[in-house]
C-alpha cells in the first residue's frame, strides 16, 4: 500500500510572506507523498511556482523559500497514482488562459480521466502531462468561459467522478473545493492573521493553527482578503469518506471528519479482540501502522503490550542485491525482531492490513526464527477484496491475496497460528461514522461511484442535485 | 550576443537506435544553446523523452541513452529567447491530442507568438508555458481537427510570424518545417540506414553523414520508412536568411544554405581590409569569433597575423565579486593580452560585432596598457542599429551603441585610433547571396516580416502563395 | 544529546565479498552516526577504501559496493566528537607504513588524545587530520616497529586513555580490541562462512547471524581464514560500561553485554514508577527514546499507556527561519501533540534523560497548551551532572541544568507539575549489572579513567596489569 | 600528453582577503590540472582550507571564497601524475607538527619518492595518502626538528630527487621553492599591495599585477609582512628547464624563464619550415595546440594559414558507446574538418607532438576523406623517444611509437604523405635557451637526474654544492 497526496492553502489577511508556511504544512503532510514537493504563491500581480522530485526539504532552501513572495499561496506533496514519477507532473500545475492564471493542487482520483480527456481531445485540445490535473484545468477553464466560478465549479463537479480535493488559486484568491462525497479529507484551520486549508489537521497544528471543521463535501470554499466565504454547490444524500485514511494513512493525530485517527485506531484494536478473542502472553505490533491498534487490543484483553519487532528509522534508498534471499535480507532491512521479547512466547501480531501477504508472511517467518512460539494475526481491516480506483495505491485485484483466499486460506498463506480480521461493522462502529457515509469499496466490491466492470453502491447523483 | 535553439532529427529505416546519434548531434550543436537539452524517441508505439537544464553531457549519460528506444527521434538544445529559464520550457515539447502524439523541437521566434495566444486563450485553450512552441503545437493540432498533415501545416503557416525551424514526431513519423523566408537553417543529411535533418551540416559530420542540401523556404519533408517526401506548402518570391549565422552564430564548419561559414567570414575579412585599409605591424583578432575575419584580412592585406589576446578555455561559471574594478577583472578572467606580441606595434583589431559597445572598450584598454601603439578596430558586421526579433538575442535599442551613434561616436566610445564596419553591400557580397534574400533588419531597421512599430522591408505573402 | 560512531568488521572464510554485508551492518547502525560512512576491504594484495559525508545509502551505490572487492573489510559510521565535520576525519583510516597497510575503525574517545599528539609530534611526527585515529595509527605502527601484534596493541592499551572499540585491517586480518574498561560495546557475531564483530548485535541481525557474545574488556580478537582467535591483553578489576547505551544510545533491540536493551528499558520504566509513583490518567513518552521505558511504566502502574506526542518522521534537514517563535516552531515541527488523548487529562510523561532542560519545558508547554491538566514528568535516567568526555556528545557542564539546579529547580525549568529521576541504584539494577562495572561519570561527575580536573571513581590499571 | 600541476601563492601586506585572488589565479592555470583544486588561507591563527575534485568554479563558490579568512594563502590544481584520483591526494596538504601547521603545493614529480617512502616508513612513519607531497612533509618537518627554516628546506633539497616548484604556507608565511634545475617553472609577481608567485605569468596577469622575474633554480623565497627574502640555497652549474612547457603545455601567453611562450612556439614553426620546407596549398593547425606554430610556418613559407580542422570547444564528459567506429567516434567528436578548405589540396598539418600515432593517424584519415590530396606532417617536437620522469605524463616507453619507428616508420604509421620533426638544435634555437639548461630527457634518453634503469645527461650535484 503506498501513499498519495498532500495538499495545503494559505491566506494571509496582511502581509505575511504564505511560502514559508505552506513549506511547514507540507512539512506535516509529508508522509502523503515523497516523490515530489511543489509551492505556489501569487504577489497580487504574477504567480512564482518551485517544485521538484524528492522530500519537501530536498526541494526547498531558505533561499528558495524567501525568493517566493505573495501572502496567498498554495502546496502539494505527491506519489503518483495517476501519472508516471516524472517533473512534468509535479503539482501546483499553473496554467494560463484568457483571464489569467489558475494554480491546482489536486489530492485524489478521477475514475473517469480516460473519457473526459478524450472528449477534450475531441474538441482540438492537447495535453502536456498524463495527470488528472490537467484535466481538471481544461474543464474548470472551459466552464469558466462562460460563467463564473460558482457556477464553472458547480458545473465541474458534474463532470468529475472520483475523488478530489483541491486547492486552486485564481489569480491571488484561494479555492477550497472537496468532491460532492468527501472521499479525501480537507479541513479548515484559522492561523494568525489568515486561513489555511490542508488535507489533515496535523498541517494546521504545525502552523500553531486552530482546526475550524471539514470542508463539507460539495463545498467550495473562497478565501481573501483574511474572510472565507462558503457555497456549498452540491449536496449528496450521503458520503463516502475514505476508511483507509483512518485505517492507515492519515496521521495519528490528524481529526478527519470529526474523529480523531488515533482514536479510530485505538477502538479498531479493542474491537479486534471483541471480535477475535485469544490467549497469548504479548501484543506486539508491526511498526509504525500497527502500533495504536496494537495499544488497544492490549488495553481490552488485558495481554502485555510488548514490542517484537523494531523498525529501522533510516529505510530509504538501500538497495539491495539480486540474489536467492533477497527478499528475506529486504524485511530484515526494515525489521528486526527483539529476540528476547518473543522467544518461546505466544504472540498476538498486529498489522494494519493484509495486501498480497507476502510481507505478512515474511514477518511471521523472521518471528518464527526468532523462537515465537504462536502466533495470532490480528488485522486492523477487514480483507480487502477489491482494488482501489480512488486514490489509495493498493494492488491489482490479482494481487490481493483476500480476493481469492478466505480467512483459512489466508492464514494457511502467511503461516499464521490464527488469523482474524476486524469485521467491517466493527471497522465502522470503531470509526464512529454511519457506513452510508464510508467508502469501504475495497471490503465490499461495490464502490460509491460508477467504476466500469464494477458494482456501484449507491445510487448515483442525479443532475437536479447540483 | 548570445546563443539560441539548435534542432535536430534523426530516422534509421532498421532498428539502429535514434538517441545516441541525437546524442552527438546535439553536442555538434551545443554552441547553439547551452541552457537545456532534450532528446524525445518514439519506438513505434510511445514516445519517451529525457530532458533537462545544463550542457548535452550533464543532461544524457550513457544509460539513459540505452533507455530511450526507438530508431526515430528528435533532439534540442536551448538558450532562451523567449521563455523564462524553467525546466517548464525545455524541449522537445510533447503534447497528446486526438489521434496520437506530436513532439516538437523548435528553432526561431514569433513575433506574433502573444497575439496568437491571446487568440487562443479566447477559445477556452490554456497554456502551461510561456514558450512560442505551445503555440504553435495548438495551432497545429487545431488545423489538424479538420486537415491531413499538409494541409495542416500549410495553414500553421499561414498564422506563424517569424522563424521557425521545427523538427517533429508526429508519432513515429518525423517531420522538419522550415519557415517560407528560411530565416533560420535547416539541412537534410544522409546517414548510414537513415536520414537526419539538424540546424547545421556540422552535426551531419559529427555522424559521418552526408550533407545533402538545405531544406526550402516554405518546405516540408516526411521520413518514414527510410524515404523522406517533399512538400513545397509555400513559395516565396525572397528568402530572408539570418546573416548572423554567417557573421556569429554558426560554427565555421557548416554549410548553411550553400555557403560554408568559414568562406564567408574569410571573405568579409578580405572585403573588410578593401573597404577600411590600414597600414599595421600585425592582425589579431578578438576570440573566438573573430579569427577567421581576421585572417582573412591579413591575407589580403599582407599584415602579419598573430594572436594578440589569449582566452581562457575554462570560462565558464566563474563568479565576480562586486567591486570597483568587477568589469575589468570580468574581461581579463576571459581574455589575457600576450603583451609582447602587441606592445609598441600598430594593431588591427578585428571583432565579429560591436553590441553596446562597452567590450570592446575594455579589450582596447587592455591593449593599450599591454603598450598597443595603435589599435585599429574593424568589424565583421555592419553597425547593428536595431534589435533582432528573430532569434538572435542582441540587446534593445538602446543598449545599441550604433543605433544612437554615428561610426566616429563609435569610435570614440570604444577608444580605437580607427574603426571600420564592413559596408551592407560588402556582407552581402561576402556571403554569397542576393541582398533580397537575407535578413538585415538589425542592419537597416526594416524587417522581413511585420513587426508592430517597425518598417518592414518587403510585401508580406498573400494568402494565395499559400 | 548527540550520537558518536559504529563499527563493523566481516571475514568470510570463503570468496563471499564483505563490502555488502558492512553496506548492511552499517546500515543497522546508522542510529550510531549520520555525519558520514566509510567501508575499506582487503582482497589479499590491496586495500580499497570509499567512504564519504552523509548517510550510508547516499554514500555507497551498488555499483561502489560491487567494485570493492575482499572477503575481509570492516565500515564505519560517524557522528563527531573530536574532529571537525571534514571528508579528511571520515573513517576508516588507512595508513601505509613499513609492513603494509592498516585501517581502522574507531568508535570511542580518547581523554588524554592531545597529550599523546604532543608527545609524536615531539618525535618530528606529522598530522593530517585532527582525529584520534591518527593518533592511535601512530602510536600502533611506532609499537609494531619492535613488537608483534599482541605485544603492540598492549603497548597501545598502556598509553590510551579513555574509550575506544577498534576494528583494524592489518592487511588482511581482521582485528577487533575493546579498551580495558569495556567503555564502548563490541560483539562478536557469527554469519554463514565468517565470523563479524560490531558495535551492536543489531548489525549481527541484519546478515541473519548469530550473537556469540561481547568482545571482552581488554580482549583482542583476531580474525583469519574462517577462525578467530582471542587474547586477554588486559584484565581489568573493573569495567565501565557506559550506561547510556541502555538508556538512550543504542537500538532498543540489540544486547550489550548481556543485556537486551529493550528489556533494561523496560525494568527502568517499572522503577520509575516504584520510585516516583503518581496518579494519572495516562503514559505518554516523549517518542521514540521515551517509549520503552513507558510501557514499564504503564505496565507496574496498571496507568493506560498512551501516545500523547507524534513525531514527524521526516525531521531532518528543515531549515528554520529566525524569529521570535523560532524554538517553538522547531520542536512543532519534530513534535505534535495528540490533542483529545491529553486533553484535560493527569499525564505521566517518560523521556529518557534531561539534559539542558530546554527542550522539555518546550514540550511541556505545547502540552499545557493542548489542554494537559497535569503532567509529570518521569526520566530514564539520574539527574546528569557532570558531562561525558567518553564519547558521548550531552553538553558542557555549564549548560546541565541538573549540574546546577536540585530536582525542585529542575522541575520548575522544565514546568512540570512533578519531576522524577531514576535513581542511580535504580538504574543499575534495571541494568542488571554491577554498580563497580558500569560508567556512571556523568552521573556523580566520578569517572573510571583519570581526567584533569575531574576526579576518578577508581584506581587506575597498573602497568603490571598489562 | 596528459596536465600535470599548478600552484600559487598569494601574500597581501595589507588585509586585502587572499582566497579571492588565488581563485582567479588559480582559474588562469586551469590549464595546468582539471581533476582537483584547493585554496588553503591564513589568518594569522589558523589555518582553512577547502579542496575538492573538479574544476575551479566547480569547487569554489563565492560564499566558500569570503569564509576563507586569511591575507596570505596559496592555492593549487592538479592532474595526477603520481597518486590516484582520490579526495584524499588533493592538494594544498595540510600537517600540524611540533610547531605549527604547514601547507604545501607542489607542482612535480620526484623520481626517488618511493626511496624516501621506504626510508621514512623505517623510522616508524605513516602515510596516509600516496602522494610525492606527503612525502616532502615528513622530510621537511624532520628537518625543521633541529634546523631554522633556511637550513631545513636547504636539506630537504639534498634528499629530493627530481622536478619540485614548492609553494608553502608555514603558518602565516609564503615560501617559495624551486628545485635546483629548474625543471617545473614558478615565477614571482608584485600584486597591488604584496607580493604573488605562480606557475606561469598568466596567474599574474589575471590579478592585473607586473611579472618581476622567475623563481630561480635552487631559490627559496619566503614572503612576509609586504617584503620578500630571497636565499640561494643551491647553485646548479645547469639548469634542466622542462622544454615541453614550451611546446605544448603552458600558455602562449605566459613568459617562462624569460622566454614568451608564443614567442617560441612561433619560431619553433618558422625553423619546422626551414628544417623540412614543403610545397603545399595550405597551412593547417591541430587545433589548439598547433595553432601559433603554424602561423610561423606559415610566416616562414608564405603558405596560406587555414583552418582544415574544427575543434569543438564543449567537449568533455562525452561519453562513447562501445562498438566498431568508437575510436573514430571519439576524434570526429572532438575535430570536424572543415571540407571545402582541405578538398582537393595539398595541406601542412601542423601538430605539437606525436606520441602513440594514433590519434595523429586518425586526424590524418579524416583529412583524406574529406577529400584532401596530400598530407604533410609537421612536428613541433623533436621525436619522443622516451618517457617522462618528471612531471609530463606522456606515455610509457612501449607506447611510444618514436621509441620503437624511425621518421620513415612513423609516416607510414600515420599515413602521412611526409613528415618532418623539428631537430633537437631546431628546438633548442627556437626556445632561445642553452641546451645544457633544457631538459630534453623524453628526445634523448638521458636524464638531468639519475633514474634508475635510465642514462644520466649530466654529473650530479655534489652535497657540496648545497
Amino acid at each position: 500500500m503506498h501513499e498519495e497526496c498532500g495538499v495545503v492553502g494559505v491566506s494571509y489577511s496582511n502581509e505575511t510572506p504564505s511560502a514559508l508556511s505552506i513549506y511547514y504544512a507540507l512539512y506535516a503532510l509529508q508522509h502523503r507523498g515523497q516523490e515530489s514537493a511543489g509551492i505556489t504563491v501569487h504577489d497580487g500581480t504574477k504567480v512564482s511556482t518551485l517544485k521538484g522530485m524528492g522530500l519537501v526539504p530536498d526541494v526547498f532552501n531558505k533561499g528558495d523559500i524567501q525568493k517566493l513572495k505573495g501572502h496567498v499561496g498554495i502546496g502539494h506533496v505527491r506519489y503518483s497514482t495517476t501519472g508516471g514519477s516524472k517533473i512534468e507532473n509535479c503539482q501546483p500545475l499553473i496554467v494560463s488562459f484568457k483571464s489569467g492564471t489558475i494554480a491546482i493542487a489536486h489530492n485524489g482520483n478521477l475514475v473517469n480521466s480516460k473519457e473526459l480527456r478524450t472528449e477534450l481531445e475531441k474538441e482540438g485540445r492537447i495535453f502536456l502531462s498524463d495527470s488528472d490535473t490537467e484535466v481538471i484545468a481544461h474543464l474548470l477553464v472551459k466552464k469558466l468561459m462562460h460563467s463564473d466560478l460558482d457556477e464553472a465549479v458547480r458545473e465541474l463537479m458534474k463532470r468529475l467522478v472520483g475523488s478530489y480535493s483541491l486547492v486552486i488559486l485564481v489569480d491571488n484568491v484561494l479555492v477550497a473545493v472537496r468532491d460532492p462525497l468527501g472521499i479525501k479529507p480537507l479541513c479548515l484551520g484559522q492561523i494568525d492573521n489568515g486561513y489555511m486549508v490542508a488535507s489533515e489537521s496535523a498541517a494546521v497544528d504545525i502552523l500553531n493553527g486552530t482546526l475550524l471543521r471539514d470542508i463539507a463535501p460539495g463545498e467550495m470554499l473562497i478565501i481573501k482578503g483574511g474572510e472565507y466565504e462558503s457555497k456549498q454547490l452540491v449536496r449528496s444524500k450521503n458520503y463516502a469518506h475514505c476508511v483507509f485514511e483512518y485505517i492507515y494513512f492519515a496521521r495519528p493525530d490528524s481529526v478527519i471528519d470529526g474523529e480523531l485517527v488515533y482514536s479510530v485506531r485505538m477502538r479498531i484494536g479493542q474491537t479486534l479482540f471483541s471480535e477475535h478473542p485469544v490467549k497469548a502472553d504479548i501484543v506486539s505490533p508491526v511498526p509504525d501502522s500497527g502500533i495504536t491498534a496494537a495499544i488497544g487490543f492490549s488495553k481490552r484483553s488485558g495481554i502485555d503490550y510488548m514490542e517484537g519487532l523494531m523498525k529501522n528509522r533510516y529505510i530509504g534508498r538501500t538497495f539491495i542485491m539480486p540474489g536467492q534471499d533477497m527478499r528475506e535480507t529486504a524485511v530484515r532491512l526494515k525489521l528486526n525482531t527483539i529476540k528476547p521479547n518473543i522467544e518461546g512466547k505466544n504472540v498476538v501480531l498486529v498489522d494494519d492490513s493484509i495486501v498480497r501477504g507476502t510481507t505478512s508472511r515474511r514477518i511471521i517467518d523472521l518471528m518464527r526464527k526468532s523462537g515465537a512460539r504462536e502466533i495470532h494475526m490480528r488485522v486492523a481491516s477487514p480483507p480487502i477484496i477489491s482494488p482501489c480506483y480512488l486514490g489509495i495505491d493498493m494492488a491489482t485485484r490479482e494481487e490481493l491475496v483476500a480476493a481469492h483466499k478466505a480467512v483459512k486460506g489466508v492464514e494457511a498463506v502467511i503461516n499464521a497460528d490464527s488469523l482474524g480480521y476486524i469485521s467491517i461493522d466493527g471497522l465502522v462502529s470503531s470509526i464512529g461514522l454511519p457506513q452510508d457515509d464510508l467508502c469501504i469499496g475495497c471490503l465490499t466490491g461495490a464502490y460509491p461511484v460508477e467504476i466500469p466492470g464494477e458494482k456501484c453502491s449507491r445510487r448515483q447523483l442525479k443532475l437536479s442535485e447540483f
